[in-house]
């Protein structure tokens, strides 16, 4: 390794000049007087190369190479053959070559032969993970396809078998500690060989969106399973028609932007408040809600369908229209719900139903304390502004959760009650339970403290909204939060074209 | 009891005269030669005498009268007091008689003073009986309001307690046999003493039309056990919004009539094809039926949602017009079944669900042979023409079976194979599976072999609509019987107004 070193010192005078003349694309395919070609192990393209482990650059994104830079310079990431070329490279040279990298076309991969069945049990985990153990879907952080996300959350589609796999175990030894809030360590440190092998395969392949793989594809994927009611299966789907509306519910469900985007008003999707594809126990799971209904809500005053209870999702949660009783969208997320409550009883409360009711915090929840519980431990995926972040394809992947983007006004989540409970039971994404009473109630006012799109309620007066709806202390709306009363200069409600 | 004859042997002299003076208005209240007044014991206005234990008289259809005069005469119907008068007294004065009393306005009965709760208990046992036990409530043969059927089915409405309990007690013995098909019998050897003091309290006290009672009420009533699965009773209905939608939905499907008049287009009920208001297993229940949609219906090939399902039902065995999505109809019959349904596992195919499936018959199912088993064992009920029977107020008590007032050629109940099936688990009424498999495919055949509404999608051509939707053998439509082809002169289906 030190032979980079010797040769840059060797080709010292020789590249001296003007430090403005030299390009990302320079120090990348001839290197610099320090440091020899990224080219050499990178490939001429930023391919990258399998055999020498060595990671595909070409598109990533430009912070993420940065901050890989410094962290092979500082050592949170170890690499013997990185860490003089990171050291070697001047600031502005790092943003040249970085830059430069980002900006080149990405390659089309081709996957792996015989890796089809790998990769086909890769793409299940890959988009829903094994909440039964706590491990999310790789698309959830890095989107869908794989595309990466910000600076922090770089793309897989594309990167090679044998890369991510080292990658992983990097993380699950400690040689690699750049993940923030440990994410990574984590996960790394429950999934076996096999199921790494699978996800590196389907990343490897650099995979379009999938769709509900077909009952066979996915015959291979595991149970998941979730507190006390374990709802079937994705393989247990039947290959039918009616299987194929449960599959156009699972669609929507995770991906209700694509698959109902004329109803929907922000970039929510339903998994955003139901994880793991609505199979999660505490995590209002539909197998708990399919047999909840009929039943009377307070909410509207009268016996509501569980069509209709959907319909309120979609009003409220999604700021958006509501699909007609009889549309396809409805039907599908019923035939979704009916299939996950497999075996569930009709009209008897489920363990896991909902999110757990917290108890009150010792301390009266305060805004000040919940915006420092928020910079700790969400603002990583859900922006400093609540405005969640997006894919490097531009697909929404953590979600918003103030502003426009976000649920209105009118959705259960407004309510800190709720919130906090979502929050304790649910969050940081794959570290539930973590945050202390007091800082989910806390994080929760902070949050709902934000001003959303009105109530679609609105009866042209907050205050009276307030006496109708929200006339609760658990309710922020119609309360002045610095300086002005939420729900006074609310965006309007629904969906806008 | 000799007294009588002694005495009207006295009067004969007097009395005498020409046969056509005697009005059966003079016969009532003074007698004949042969007889004395019958108001002696029935009462001036033939009102009945509780101490004597005598009928009321008033009111009760002509032809029924005559037939007790012709039992007690002939000893079918035993009773020493009237066993001589109905044999002194000629064809003619027992037309006469019968028909005075027929028109005779019926009096304004008082409940007896503290049979309030007796009374309760007595209506649901009225309303729905017990069909754990194979027992009927009475109201489904007698009216729901107990005013009587036909010459067949007296009226019990304002009967006194005693002479009721008097009836219940010469059935079970014996001492009574003239009821078709030994009916009556086998319901007087299921019924306690206190179950018949609670029904008699309730037609004593001629009850209006019972609508559900409320929660508090009912919570007297047993609970009706069906199969497998035990749906929760009546007195579980909470009082609350909920609970009033339930109620709803269960007047809906017990009093189609009435609760859905807008969307009914013959004179059925819902409970006419789901035995003990949807409780009963393997006919239909509604607990089984509830958690087994979505689904996919090859009928109408696609997913169905339960709500599509009920809908189906308005369209084709209520030759109506269907409620629409949201309706309070559908919502009321969803929770209704939802409730019954408590519980019951979703997606699960309960045992009791629909009606079991019949072996086809050792030989061919055969019109001749269906028609003879119609006319000993249907026709009582059902009338000779397949008409059903109202109650003396005009409420259809028991169902046409064919013509404009039954199912359409959509009904699933048309196809021989589910209608032999719904006939050997549950017909005769209250004396279920005593039918032979070839008894009940033979009658099946003969009922569906008469004509009805035409089927909703009808095409145009009953060829083309038989090769779309009835292209099975057993299913008589489009097929010539006794020289006519099946659909080609249906009258139009759908709700006439």
């Amino acid at each position: 390794m030190k032979q980079y070193t010797l040769v840059a010192l060797a080709f010292g005078i020789v590249a001296a000049g003007p430090a403005y003349a030299v390009t990302g694309r320079d120090i990348a395919m001839q290197g610099t007087d320090n440091v020899p070609a990224c080219s050499s192990c990178h490939g001429m393209k930023g391919e990258g190369q399998a055999d020498l482990v060595s990671a595909r650059l070409a598109g990533l994104d430009a912070g993420y190479i940065l901050r890989q830079l410094a962290g092979f310079a500082d050592g949170t990431r170890k690499n013997d053959t990185m860490q003089p070329v990171a050291s070697a490279l001047t600031e502005a040279e790092r943003k040249a070559v970085a830059s430069y990298y980002a900006t080149l076309p990405i390659p089309k991969a081709a996957g792996a032969p015989g890796e089809a069945s790998k990769a086909a049990a890769g793409a299940v985990l890959g988009r829903n993970g094994d909440w039964s153990r706590g491990i999310p879907g790789c698309g959830q952080c890095h989107g869908a396809d794989g595309s990466g996300v910000g600076t922090l959350v770089p793309r897989l589609a594309g990167q090679s078998v044998d890369y991510i796999e080292a990658q992983f175990e990097a993380w699950r030894t400690g040689a690699r500690k750049d993940d923030p809030m440990g994410l990574m360590a984590g996960i790394a440190r429950k999934l076996d060989k096999a199921e790494i092998a699978s996800v590196a395969a389907y990343y490897a392949a650099a995979p379009n969106v999938p769709a509900i793989p077909s009952g066979k594809m996915a015959a291979k994927a595991g149970v998941t399973k979730t507190g006390t009611f374990t709802p079937p299966p994705e393989s247990a789907i039947p290959d039918n028609e009616f299987g194929k509306m449960v599959r156009l519910g699972e669609n929507v469900f995770r991906d209700t932007q694509h698959y109902a985007a004329q109803y929907v008003g922000n970039t929510l999707t339903c998994q955003n408040c139901h994880l793991d594809g609505g199979r999660m126990a505490d995590s209002a799971p539909l197998w708990a809600a399919f047999g909840s209904y009929p039943a009377y809500r307070s909410k509207n005053k009268h016996v509501n369908t569980y069509a209709e209870r959907i319909q309120g999702c979609f009003r409220y949660s999604m700021n958006g229209d509501v699909p007609p009783l009889g549309s396809e969208t409805l039907l599908a997320l019923e035939a979704y719900s009916f299939f996950l409550a497999k075996g569930a009883p009709v009209g008897v409360s489920m363990p896991g139903r909902g999110y757990p009711a917290l108890k009150k915090p010792a301390k009266p929840f305060d805004y000040a304390r919940g915006e420092k519980v928020y910079a700790k431990s969400c603002a990583l995926c859900h922006g400093a502004n609540g405005e969640g972040q997006k894919s490097a394809d531009g697909e929404q992947v953590f979600p918003a959760l103030w502003g426009v983007q976000s649920f209105n006004w009118g959705a259960g989540m407004g309510n800190i009650k709720n919130a906090a409970a979502f929050i304790k039971a649910n969050m940081p994404f794959s570290q539930a339970a973590t945050l202390s009473n007091q800082d989910a109630w806390d994080v929760a006012v902070f949050i709902d403290s934000h001003d959303r799109p009105q109530d679609p309620r609105f009866t042209g007066s907050v205050a009276e909204t307030r006496e109708k709806f929200h006339n609760a202390a658990t309710w922020m709306y119609g309360r002045a939060v610095n300086g002005a009363v939420l729900g006074e200069h609310s965006p309007p409600s629904g969906r806008r074209h």
